[in-house]
């Protein structure tokens, strides 16, 4: 992959003439009114909330969907798929506090392994004193200055043992999570000098953010393009998340040209969601701790990167976003991975293992899923196929973190909807590029949220 | 200030004629061709380094300014204006090694904190188990439902101790340092339905990151348009830093039209750097634990805010940039600013006060450098007004973060360049909207950096 060209921007313009100008201007000006239609809808003021609760004056988005979709037609229009990834509701992140509570499963929050951290006991603490760390600087020999040198390390060790991706060798660019790792490398592979913003694609259905995120600046390097299936061009950013977010499977690029680039979101190739076949080798490869550890809270995401140049660029995004990443997430982090690589590598019987915890809880969820809609026939769900997993030495199906969901009963037909009314907070299909007979239903949340789940499904008549 | 409008995009297109749309291409064009000509050289290749280290092979933009400057020439250009803030070299936050080491003052890296943190002991020191802080949300209840709510309390006990700036009744945005909230800002107030992005302007000198940050991903809603005296129009964003980096002197908004909007960075403004003449209340107010108490690797800053829906876009903007900020930084920075606050509140004579040791170490130095520079004549030194300030109680100067320094020697016409030569980096007043002749020295660094930067300036001769 070359690194970008720069500084051709005035060549370029002065070099052709006023017909290709003009050219130039009505293209631009076709896209433009695109991105005024396109993008007012992410920023809508919320409705203000009217379920009397008391804290709902301050609450940002309270039960943005309820409200939002009442007013429009059903379809996926792109207002729809331009909804941003957090919709705040005063559910969010909470227990639910009696059996008729709402059951938020919107967000992938991974609430579900605090108790394996828990079972690990001090092993997992950090201490900070406070003249710890102060420094704007971590290591200034690396290319990415502001990585601490030993959650690089326990980066590399986890990835050598669990065997999903090849990270020696690799350049490793640290971000707050990996939503600003995805920016970062959308700003290194658009050329600076492009008379158009490069076109970021993906195949539906694809994360509900990548459109929200690629366009809320209204970058003039990127935008969003929408189903890698319908794209026509040369030029483009394919962005592959595998397993996929929402629908579990394993995802390749499907655009081919030599002068596209692609990003692979590998936040769930992880042993505890599927099998591990390979290691992943790809251009940009981006993790974060927030779906393989469970630490969404820390915002900490790495990028696995080839090419030295792209991995400055990445750099400099983050420097210009945000002068680097905290100090403080990165020593929590490096501590974390370091327990989980402990746990495999240091023999102890009484040891506590993430990865068999995380799949033996997601397996357990999901049977127990797939035997309350067998009963009810309400959804159909879909099927993985088995795999040898190199990680555990044994075949397996995938357990993934998200449960997409079609409804299947007439009366089902909006299956948010259906859920909502029933008290049950989902993410519609929409917003996934897809219809909304489907909804995606976060399988990460506390043991208590996903047993009133099952129950409330099941008394679903 | 009113929320900005939302949803007239289409309208205001197909509203309008023919003729009205092409003045609007032209102007489009104008402006495509300016940043054009204007962008690629914020993301210029760095040439390799030729210092012959070992390390230097991974260092992105080492020694920058060496090899950057001798190509071009002396005079501000717009390439220059919109270097960024970051031109990390090897020596970057590093102790210079021997008397004739690399003194590095590019930065305004706060270590000289440090020895503080260090005084307090165990009082500043966090804890955190491997099992608490999983979950992305702290409090849903909150318009910024990221914001620890601790933190929180903290920041406006703070504000009430020293009188700096208005925080209760204030909506409180974190964000992931201060240069996250500036873009959040920006965000905030650029109307998304505008044909054109909203000028941002600031006065020179302005602080060299304000260029690079608000243009590097050329996005639609807002773009650089220089020094704030220069401007003519009615729809801007003014950010007003004061104290001013890098100058160090109080600032205020020089443009009024109604339908322009101000951010306040007020970064600087604690009783170590400045007299608190009286409690600030602007719209947007931007503070960071970096300059506040030196911990700028923990990367947290927060925004005081008036108007619910520009705190309710800033947030959306973090959302959007980072689905919010390290839980990590916040409990760590509610800590720190908790020990600060007992500090002065607590009645304990040993408690180390963190506004007398800034301010004291401040003073010792500029009056050291201000000898020094008496001695030699190579440069002259800003002179501050005293006032009286609130929060001590006496008539004080100014002790800045930042030396403001004029090269007054015929051969130091470059003064960062003539600095360069004697093994001291700085940022040439280019970088500022002004001339060369000036440059930024920090004044925040290590003691012994300190002592080693006066011992080479007295030894110039």
């Amino acid at each position: 992959m070359a690194p970008p060209e720069t500084r051709k921007g005035r060549n370029l313009v002065t070099g052709i003439g006023f017909g290709a100008l003009f050219a130039i201007l009505a293209i631009s000006l076709a896209m433009n009114v695109t991105l005024l239609g396109f993008l007012p809808g992410i920023y809508q003021p919320q409705p203000p909330p009217q379920d009397g609760q008391s804290h709902s004056q301050t609450c940002p988005a309270l039960a943005t969907d309820q409200h939002h979709d009442q007013e429009k037609p059903k379809e996926a229009t792109q207002l729809d798929r331009a909804k941003d990834e957090t919709s705040i509701s005063f559910t969010s992140g909470s227990r639910p506090a009696s059996q008729g509570s709402i059951i938020n499963l919107d967000h992938g929050d991974p609430t579900m392994f605090e108790s394996f951290w828990r079972s690990t006991g001090e092993d997992a603490t950090i201490v900070i004193p406070g003249w710890q760390m102060m420094s704007y600087f971590s290591d200034v020999t690396n290319l990415c200055w502001f990585l601490d040198p030993e959650f690089a390390k326990q980066i590399r060790r986890l990835h050598a043992l669990v065997g999903n991706a090849v990270a020696e060798d690799r350049h490793i660019v640290v971000g707050t999570g990996s939503t600003q790792l995805f920016q970062a490398a959308l700003f290194a592979l658009s050329p600076s000098d492009a008379l158009q913003p490069t076109p970021v694609v993906s195949t539906v259905p694809y994360y509900s953010s990548y459109p929200a995120v690629t366009d809320f600046l209204r970058s003039g390097l990127f935008r969003w393009a929408g189903d890698a299936n319908n794209f026509q061009g040369k030029h483009y950013i394919e962005l592959v998340c595998s397993p996929n977010n929402p629908d579990g499977f394993m995802k390749e690029a499907v655009l081919k040209s030599d002068t596209g680039t692609t990003i692979h979101d590998l936040a769930y190739y992880w042993p505890q969601y599927t099998a591990i076949t390979k290691p992943a080798d790809h251009e940009i490869m981006l993790f974060t701790v927030s779906k393989s550890t469970g630490h969404a809270g820390t915002r900490l995401g790495w990028a696995l990167v080839k090419d030295q140049e792209i991995a400055k660029r990445m750099t400099k995004f983050v420097e210009l976003n945000s002068i680097g990443v905290s100090k403080d997430s990165q020593l929590r982090a490096a501590k974390i991975l370091k327990v989980i690589s402990d746990g495999y590598e240091i023999p102890n019987p009484g040891q506590p293992k993430l990865f068999e915890f995380g799949r033996n809880l997601l397996r357990q969820r999901w049977e127990r899923l797939r035997e309350v809609v067998r009963e009810t026939g309400i959804f159909s769900l879909p099927e993985f196929p088995s795999a040898h997993c190199t990680f555990t030495g044994s075949t397996t199906s995938s357990f993934p973190a998200f449960a997409w969901v079609k409804c299947e009963w007439e009366e089902a037909e909006d299956c948010a909807e259906f859920l909502k009314k029933h008290n049950i907070l989902t993410r519609s299909g929409k917003h996934f590029g897809v219809g909304i007979n489907h909804a995606r239903v976060s399988m990460l949340d506390r043991d208590e949220t996903f047993d009133l789940f099952i129950q409330r499904l099941a008394s679903i008549k």
